[in-house]
């Protein structure tokens, strides 16, 4: 069939509204309308050409919420006009890692998903012959789309497609790493770096688990307003000090944060954000995605002297287990979404949504179909 | 008073057996006899000059079994004759540390202990009223010395010190780190880098936690035949390998370690045990000290992909309420140290517990008053 797509031809470049060719959904497959997409930063930075792992020409977009169109054989839980989620990570429930209660890390396809290709190491889309990547399994820049079903998380279908897409990546992400990773208790002072949207996240997950202070650090200080809404007592602007950032927070917290988010992808940051814990139990969660090759680094004290480092992936959340549950969060109020989503337009001006995204004027631009 | 002591003039020089003066104990101090130490690399570390806290002239020592001579003005809990073991992090119970569950470091003397001085920010040794310094809290290579009550474990009377002094730091160290930091889960693969004291005792305590396959690594094959009387499965030789250690424990683990322990103080295998983890849930604790200035590096992709980096001091153990814990579970059988006692000697011949430590022939020396 035919789909309007815009396709990413090479890297560095403004993406390309086409009419791509998608092929009908193989065994374990399932072809979905997409009716909704977020555009989040991992987009733009495999864009940007620095993912080691970035394959093109490639549509891309992994923030989806979308409706089941056709199942191909073997698909065993869904069926046409149900609403979901696609997830970079799946949850095929059989593998070592779904078995283990530490990890979301399922990696029954890990091997094809990260490639741009399909579990059967072909590809669904083209334009004239010409094979077109998958991206992160969910390829939301497209009318329609093809995901396996171990990779999509069935939601309730009173949901509007046009929020909950956002729990596909970055909301989740961010609330996850506070609940599942780091854990965060009730009382604790928490510090999130970056303010986009996982950073947001970070701190709706914070009020979430009853933060007792959440210190937010931007470069932007337009974007305190925001996290001010969704509940931070504290703002940083890094550029503002004369000291470093972990100077500061170790002085107004007096000795440093419980916890540490990382949102930005930034190595010098993840180490500050590492630094600004508090001896003894302080932990950090390194979040953003760094560039190829570029390492993080801290005197091997900061460990020893009891601070923890460590590192979540989609929030350490179970996609098709515990997706439906954060759906029915939205739906009850208790996570914000709404103000989440700063600007909409459509697939013809997705090139607007990035630059919006660099800027920093937006939180999130979704693609409304 | 006098006593026999053997003094550190300088760094990277022998120990001088000297007559110094020890001051009688201030408020709230005891004046201890020592029976027994044991001489642990921290104590060759600092004489190397490359620890930066590192000042001289000073008594070194801090693993050891003591008995309570004079009590100063305010000691509540301890009377002559009582048996001690020195704790180089005190437990006052009474500050924020001590009152967490989650660390042991107490830092009620944290501003003296470090710099060599008691908490009044004097010395009580001496020499021709030349004054030397205290080293972590203990001194414990005088035959007396002068420690606050805070920082004395009282134990049971019936244990031998020369064999419990070594709960002091080294065996404590290992086992804490283990149960404490880790807290290594029944079944577990568990890799220990470096087969010291501490390494040894991070085998004792994954045996006691039950660990289904214990992986050491030395690149002394003589260290392996009392790694596997301790309870070790698999012997690594790093320079028997063509790649590298992470390689072979990937490999032969197939995904890596679930816990992994650091006890060398080499920045580099730290990297390696880190990464010799498990993805989605491994887990790694530094326990060696490094050299000064010097840092520990990884991707981040490290820990986004599921990855722990914690570290380990005194294993986690608040001294005063665990330490006679773990001298009953060495009467009791559980905690071997006997074998870990491989040289004795007097204090004139403590150059030559270096020189065994230092050689690689040593476990542990311990020096008999």
């Amino acid at each position: 069939m035919k789909s309007k797509a815009a396709v990413a031809w090479e890297a560095n470049k403004p993406l390309s509204i086409e009419l791509i060719d998608v092929e009908g959904p193989k065994h374990g497959e399932v072809l979905l309308k997409v009716i909704a997409s977020g555009v989040c930063h991992t987009d733009a930075f495999t864009l940007s050409g620095n993912d080691p792992e970035g394959v093109f020409p490639v549509v891309l977009g992994h923030e989806g919420g979308c409706e089941v169109v056709e199942c191909g054989p073997g698909v065993k839980n869904l069926k046409p006009g149900d609403h979901v989620i696609p997830l970079y990570i799946p949850e095929c429930g059989e593998c070592e890692y779904c078995h283990s209660t530490k990890t979301n890390l399922c990696q029954s396809i890990a091997g094809t998903v990260w490639t741009g290709l399909m579990p059967d190491k072909t590809r669904r889309f083209s334009l004239n012959g010409k094979p077109i990547y998958h991206y992160m399994g969910c390829s939301t820049f497209s009318e329609y789309t093809v995901v396996p079903e171990i990779a999509l998380a069935k939601i309730n279908k009173a949901a509007p497609l046009d929020k909950v897409c956002l729990l596909g990546c970055g909301v989740t992400t961010g609330i996850g790493a506070v609940m599942n990773t780091a854990k965060v208790e009730p009382g604790s002072t928490v510090a999130v770096f970056g303010l986009g949207g996982i950073g947001l996240s970070c701190i709706q997950g914070a009020v979430m688990a009853k933060a007792g202070r959440i210190i937010a650090v931007d470069i932007n200080p337009t974007k305190w307003e925001m996290a001010k809404a969704l509940g931070a007592t504290d703002f940083i602007n890094p550029k503002k000090l004369t000291g470093s950032v972990t100077e500061a927070i170790v002085e107004m917290t007096k000795g440093g944060v419980d916890y540490s988010f990382e949102c930005i992808g930034n190595v010098h940051v993840m180490r500050e954000a590492l630094e600004c814990t508090h001896m003894g139990w302080g932990v950090s969660t390194v979040i953003g995605v760094a560039g190829a090759g570029q390492e993080i680094s801290t005197r091997p004290f900061q460990l020893v002297t009891g601070r923890t480092w460590k590192g979540s992936a989609f929030g350490g959340v179970k996609g098709r287990t515990e997706l439906p549950g954060y759906v029915d969060r939205y739906m009850s109020g208790e996570i914000e979404l709404d103000k989440m989503v700063t600007h909409t337009m459509g697939l013809e001006d997705i090139n607007r949504a990035f630059d919006l995204m660099h800027s920093g004027e937006s939180i999130r631009s979704v693609i409304i179909f």
